[in-house]
This record gives structure tokens, C-alpha cells and sequence, in this order.
């Protein structure tokens, strides 16, 4: 792009900052909860100013795709001419609940701007990263009639919720969704002062456990000794499932796990991270994890396996001589590229009915739907550009970091439009995502605009698919 | 006992029977249930029906014996002269709640006579029993002016709560407590059809483990891997107690365990118990517990751990990516003789220590007091009689038997009076105790009335102190 076309794009987003603040806040006063049915009319009415939002940006196809729950947002812009990319952008509309409310300095639905901060529920997840794409289009259409490259528009409402629907939106839609490059401006960065692009993330399966003995609750005095105690065994078997420093001892359960590669370990390792700091934050003394592994390799790029929730028996005061009839645990597993699911899954119920202590039935149910994990090469045309932009914005190389976490639409754009998807956003991790006080950093809105106006320009003139 | 005289109280039995029913039903009116505060009132008048009782038998002194809770009815009748021996009779006066009411066919205190069964609260345990113990007192009274050994008589009005005030209680007046053997009239029997006595119970102690992790409760995808998992860590440390077929691991945990000898094995092999129909009765396909011994003998003479109680994290719906940072267990021992309470509370928690995974904290504390294993020996002087007693009522040798239970009470007397406890009552395994439709044989009314006295009698005569 030359110099002169971003002075005149940085002087819109200049002029129009104000209308552009006045059109957040008008975006973040919409209530638009999900995981909330008494909020679906709030939801829709967000949807509703999307849409407005992308004809108001010059985009000539936009429509509501109805699914199941709340509708997705779709906007079409098709490229010029045959030779430049199109460009899939995803992000969602939807936002977490507030609760608790009395935590909020400012109400989370009455946006507050503060020490050059946004305050306000949905602020930084995702609606501010949402909207500066829009903005990016509209300043385009404004100062050159339509944006550098095509553009396919997928906003979706239920985020918030594990996407219930996309994956069947996507599937339905497959014809209007084709395009050379996935985007989601749905993500963050390692750290205000660390430009990062996301390089993977782990996939997800999650178990509940169950396990009776006797049919009813029992007297340990008359019955010790002689009936199977399902708290004992519900024990006996978790507590076979690892060492007892934190690797796994399910057989197979490490099976299909590619070992890290040096490139891998090379880039992991140029991520910072003070595990004395990390310690104190969360009050420990010191990370922990399977042996072997730097913390954030096992963060990042090793299986884990943890019991989420444990109930059974008597939980009063003081002490109750029962052998109870069941007990529960909830268990869930982050995976790593290569491991197949329902492998791991099998696995572990397969360890289970193994180790599964005599007079005691154990059976295993999936609690959710199940996502492998997702890896981006960094050698992906997009994200390659992506590193140039922030490396221009920036002055430095943007650190390329993994999730601990799952991010399971990326599976679906995988598997369905088999593309791996860019994670390009400034939500940063101190910005109370999910809690009380949610902000977004107004000098990052900025940021994002000319940094996605950048990255279309770059790829309008680069792209080799 | 000469034979005129057995038919002389025979008689008084069968001329009084009338009155006896109309003075158990009397006492079962009254809701003595100590477990509620605001029965307190009712509590205290069963008290007094009890002193009463005693008084209407003759006893010359009879006083209440207030302690920090319920009082304790105590009533003493001196020895005639120096050679005769004096017996302490324990029993208690009060009654399990009785909820859940709609369960029961008739009212719990309004007590019945269906089948040859009296059907309230209490009728079994414990007031069935103890009135008994009075009416045999009251017929020596009236037939030959005062009974054939010295009787000391001690009811507690809080054993459905653990008598918590009882020891202290026995301290403080041990002078008045001054007897030649103890008996209690707060048993069972191993069957209806199968006389027994009891030759131990076994010890208890309870404790409740609390594992830490991070100060709050964490997001799996951000800290998995690098964030210690309490539940995790519980299960681990629960699980390394035992062997999957339940043999404890903890290492100490059998050093004071004295093997059974010959003699005791003997005991127990000569008490039927159909391993078949007690599964079925509890629906699990066979009893199961540490190998390398019987049924009754687990439930009677090995030790056992039980976990009682498990909690943490997440117990809805789906599942919820948590690392909580807290969980919890409660767990009881149930001992046997020569364990010290206080060395297998100290074994656990070193285990617990040892094995601790780390970046957790675990804490452990008693939730009970704890008890010692009690015992008594075969041969103790009014356990031997009583066994001639029953042997003469039912024309068979009574069964040996111990209890997987706890008998606190049994070890106060140990320990404050240094008597061992002989156990003589009727209860009935399947009377409902402490359930609905609570009942009492009143066959059993009637052989106790003749059992009893016909102890008296033969501790009288036989007496070698």
C-alpha cells in the first residue's frame, strides 16, 4: 500500500473516531446473552444491528441465516477481479452473561469509557474486535469504492454457548462460504506489549464418570467389609490414572501424540513466560506438570486430564458412618494434533472397566461434543502476512504462541471448508473476559484498524494460493 | 432358681401382662427424640417416666443425674448382703427422629399392636428393652420385697446422638457407680430365630481431608498443565489407601492388629451367614473386601477404611473446563482390638503427606471423637451366665457374635469403671431401627422378662468375683 492511500485511510479512521466510539457503545448497550433465553429478542436485535452495521459498510449481499438458535450474520462483498483472494472474516456478536452484577464498577450493558479503556460487557469478547473490521470495510468503501480483496462475512450469535449451531450453518451453507482464506477476529494476544499470532490450540473431550455399588446407601458398621464402597472405587480408579507427578498412566492415552518437533520446541521456547510470576498470580509455589516438559509446552502442546468435578456421599457436618450407593466425576482432556477423540475417549474406558474394583459397575457418558485439536503451518499465506503487518505496526516480530484452551469453530472451518483459520484480535488476557469490569483498550481499536487495513492491502498484491 | 419360684414369676408375668402393654405404650407416647431441640420437653418427661417406673419397682433410690444435655436416670438398689454381687444396667430412654412421617402405617408415637408387634418409635430400640429390665425388678419386688443381686441403674437420654455428655457423666459420679459387672440392655440379636451375644465392636475414628490448590478456581485451557488439580491430587492420594480388591496400603495401618487366633476364627466360622442371599439383599453380585478373609470376619475383625463423603468443582450439567481449587473427603476407620485410635489417625495422615502430589496443600482433621475396638471374653462371669440363661430359654447355645459397628459407650465403662460391657437385649435386625414402622417382638417382651430374671437369679448363686 502506498504511504499517501494510508495517510488518506488514517485520516478517516481519525475523522470518524467519534461516530466510531458512538457506534461501539451503541453496539455494547444490547444486552445480546446467549446462553440467556429471557435475552433471545436481545440477541436478535444485535444480529439486526450487525446487519445494518455491514450494508452501512458498503456491503452489497447481507442476510440473516436463520439456524436452530440464534441466526448467523452474513455479508458478501465479492472480489473485482479474479485474481485477488477472498477472504472468509469470522467473529461473533453474542456475549456472556454479566453476573455478577454488583462487581461491575459501571453496569455492564451502560458502556464507560475510562483512562482509555471501554467498559462494558462484550467490550473486548468480541464485539470491539467485531466491529473494527467493519470499520475497516466501511472506510474502504468510502475512500475507494470497495475494499482490496473479497469478502465473506460470517458473524454468528451463540459463541458464547460452544456454537451449537455453526457447525450445521456451515455444512448448509457451504456454497456461500467459499474462499481462499479463513479469518476470525475472535482471539488474543499473549500480551499488550507482545503481539502474538495463535499458531495452534488443543482439542477438547469431556467424560462423566459414574460408578455405583449396592442399590441403596448403606451402614459402614453393618456392612464394612462386605459391600463395595463406590467413593473408595471412584477413587481407586482416578487415582490410577496418573503418577503422582502428573503423567498420564492410561494405556494408549499418549498413543498418537507426535513428539515436538525442534522447530516446535524452538518457537515455544521464544515465548516469555516468568514461572516464579505465573506462581504468585495464582498463589502456588511453583507450576506443575508431567516431567519432561517446559511449562508452556505442557500448557500448549501436551495432553492433559482433569477431574472437574467429584461428588458423592455425605457432605454435611461432622461425620456420617455411609457406604453410599454412586459416585461421580466429571473429567475432561485437552488433546494435541494428531489424537483422535474418540481413541482417547475408548482409552479411557477402556482403563476404566480395567481397573474398575470388584462389585462395582462403572459406565462413562460424553458430557459434550468432542473437538480434536487445531495447528496452523506458519508457513500459511495468510497468517505469513498477518506477521508482516504486526512486524510493520509493531517493530518487532509478533511472538507465535499456542492455546491451552479449544477453540472448536476452527475445527469446523477444517473440516468443512478445509481451511485453517488466522486468528487476528486484541482482546489481551488481563481484559477480564468472562468477569466483571470487561474492557477493551481503545489505543488496540485503533491499532486494529490500520493494521487490518494493512493486512488486506498486503494481501490484495500478495497472494499465491 | 427352684422351679415354684420361676412359676410364681411366670405367673406375676402373665397376671401383669395387660398393665406391662399399657405402660410400654405409655412410655412410647412420649416423642422423646433428642436429636431435636425443640423435643427437649418430651425428653425430659420420658426422664421422668423412667424415674417413676423405677420408683412404682421398688428402687429406694432414684434421682435424675443432670448433665450438659439430656439427664441421665440413675437408680440404685444395695446388695442385701456383702457376698451378693451389684450389677450396673445400662439402657436409654431416648429415640431416633421419626421422619419421614408418611412412611410409617401408623403414627410413630401412637404406638400399636399388629401381629404380635408393637409398632412406634422406640420400640425396639431402646424402650422395649429397658422397660423390661424394670418390670423383672418390679416382680421381685412384689414377690420376694427386693431382687436377688444389687442393681445399679443407669439410662441415658442421648444415645441417638452419640452421648455426648455420657462420659463425663460417669466421671463425676463414678462413686455411685461402683458395680461388680456392667450390662446393657441396648443390643441385638444376630436373628430372631438365632440367640446371641457379643463379644466386640469395633473402634471408630473419622476424618475429614481438605486438598488445595490455587487461590481460586481456574480455566483448564489457561492453566492446564501448569496448575495443580485438587481433584486430581485427591483421587491420587485417596486411591494410593488401598489395592484395587481392598487390602489397606497405608503403611502402619495393620502394625497393632493382632491376628485372629483360633479360637476366634473358630467363633466366627460357627455364625451362619449365607454370602448369596446377603448380596441379594443388597443387590451387588457377592460381598467383596481384603482377601484372605470371610465375610464376617472382614465385617468383624479386620479393620476397614471407607470413604464417606467426596466433593468438589463442578456437579451440573455438561461438563465445565474448572480446575477448582479446593475438594474434599471424609473417610472413617472402623478398628479393631488393640489399634489405637490415635496411631492409625497418625498413619493416615502421614501417608497423606508422603503422597501428596505437588503444588497441593492437604490438611487433615478429626471429625469425631474416636473410640477404641471393644471386647469382652468368652469367659467374663456374667457373660457366661448369661449365655447359660439363653441356652435354657432357647434350648441351644447363643451364637458368639461382634459387630462392625461402634459401641462408644462400651469403652467408657472400660476405661472409667473398668468393667467390659455384657450386651443382653432383643432387638431384632429386621425391626426397623431408626426407619419407619420401627417394631418389637412381643414375644421377645415376654423372654426377656424370664431371661433376665432368670439371670438374676443365677448371678446370685453362682457369683465369683
Amino acid at each position: 500500500m502506498g504511504d499517501r492511500d494510508m495517510q488518506a485511510l488514517d485520516a478517516y479512521f481519525v475523522a470518524e473516531r467519534m461516530r466510531h466510539l458512538e457506534e461501539y457503545r451503541e453496539f455494547l448497550r444490547i444486552p445480546s446473552v446467549s446462553a440467556l433465553p429471557s435475552h433471545r429478542e436481545e440477541v436478535l436485535r444485535a444480529a439486526d444491528w450487525v446487519a445494518r452495521a455491514l450494508r452501512q459498510a458498503g456491503v452489497p449481499t447481507v442476510e440473516l441465516l436463520p439456524t436452530q438458535g440464534h441466526p448467523v450474520v452474513y455479508g458478501a462483498w465479492p472480489a473485482e477481479n479474479p485474481g485477488t483472494p477472498t477472504l472468509l472474516l469470522y467473529a461473533h456478536y453474542d456475549t456472556q452473561p454479566a453476573d455478577p452484577l454488583d462487581e461491575w464498577t459501571t453496569p455492564p450493558f451502560e458502556p464507560t469509557i475510562r483512562d482509555g479503556r471501554m467498559y462494558a460487557r462484550g467490550a473486548s469478547d468480541d464485539k470491539g474486535n467485531l466491529l473494527l473490521t467493519l470499520k475497516v470495510v466501511e472506510a474502504f468503501s468510502a475512500l475507494r469504492g470497495q475494499p482490496p480483496t473479497g469478502l465473506i462475512f460470517l458473524f454468528e450469535g451463540e459463541e458464547e454457548i460452544g456454537s451449537p449451531n455453526l457447525r450445521a450453518c456451515i455444512q448448509e451453507h457451504k456454497d456461500l462460504l467459499r474462499a481462499d482464506a479463513v479469518m476470525s477476529a475472535d482471539s488474543v494476544m499473549w500480551a499488550h506489549d507482545a503481539p502474538s499470532l495463535v499458531l495452534g490450540s488443543k482439542g477438547l473431550i469431556g467424560l462423566q464418570i459414574d460408578v455405583q455399588g449396592a442399590q441403596s446407601d448403606l451402614h459402614s458398621g453393618l456392612h464394612g467389609g462386605l459391600a463395595p464402597n463406590p467413593l473408595n472405587a471412584l477413587a481407586t480408579l482416578l487415582g490410577s490414572m496418573w503418577t503422582r507427578d502428573g503423567q498420564i498412566r492410561i494405556e494408549g492415552f499418549y498413543d498418537e501424540v507426535r513428539p515436538l518437533s525442534e522447530r516446535e520446541r524452538a518457537e515455544i521456547a521464544a515465548v516469555p513466560f516468568d514461572e516464579a510470576s505465573y506462581a504468585r498470580s495464582i498463589g502456588i509455589p511453583a507450576p506443575v506438570g508431567e516431567p519432561g516438559y517446559g511449562p508452556l509446552e505442557r500448557n500448549w502442546a501436551r495432553p492433559t486430564l482433569d477431574v472437574n468435578g467429584l461428588w458423592g456421599g455425605f457432605q454435611g457436618e461432622g461425620n456420617k458412618t455411609v457406604i453410599a450407593r454412586e459416585a461421580h466425576a466429571k473429567i475432561t482432556c485437552r488433546l494435541v494434533p494428531n489424537q483422535v477423540p474418540a481413541h482417547v475417549i475408548a482409552a479411557i474406558e477402556r482403563h476404566i472397566q480395567t481397573h474398575c474394583p470388584p462389585g462395582i459397575t462403572a459406565t462413562v457418558e460424553q458430557t459434550a461434543g468432542s473437538s480434536s485439536a487445531f495447528a496452523i503451518a506458519p508457513t500459511h499465506p495468510v497468517l505469513r502476512v498477518a506477521r508482516e503487518a504486526l512486524r510493520a505496526s509493531y517493530g518487532r516480530d509478533p511472538l507465535l504462541i499456542r492455546l491451552g484452551g479449544t477453540l472448536p469453530v476452527a475445527e469446523y472451518f477444517q473440516k468443512d471448508l478445509g481451511q485453517d483459520i488466522v486468528f487476528l484480535a486484541w482482546s489481551m488476557p488481563d481484559e477480564h473476559l468472562h468477569g466483571p469490569d470487561e474492557f477493551f483498550r481503545l489505543e488496540n481499536f485503533d491499532r486494529g484498524l490500520r493494521i487490518y487495513t494493512d493486512l488486506f492491502e498486503r494481501l490484495s498484491v500478495q497472494w499465491e494460493s
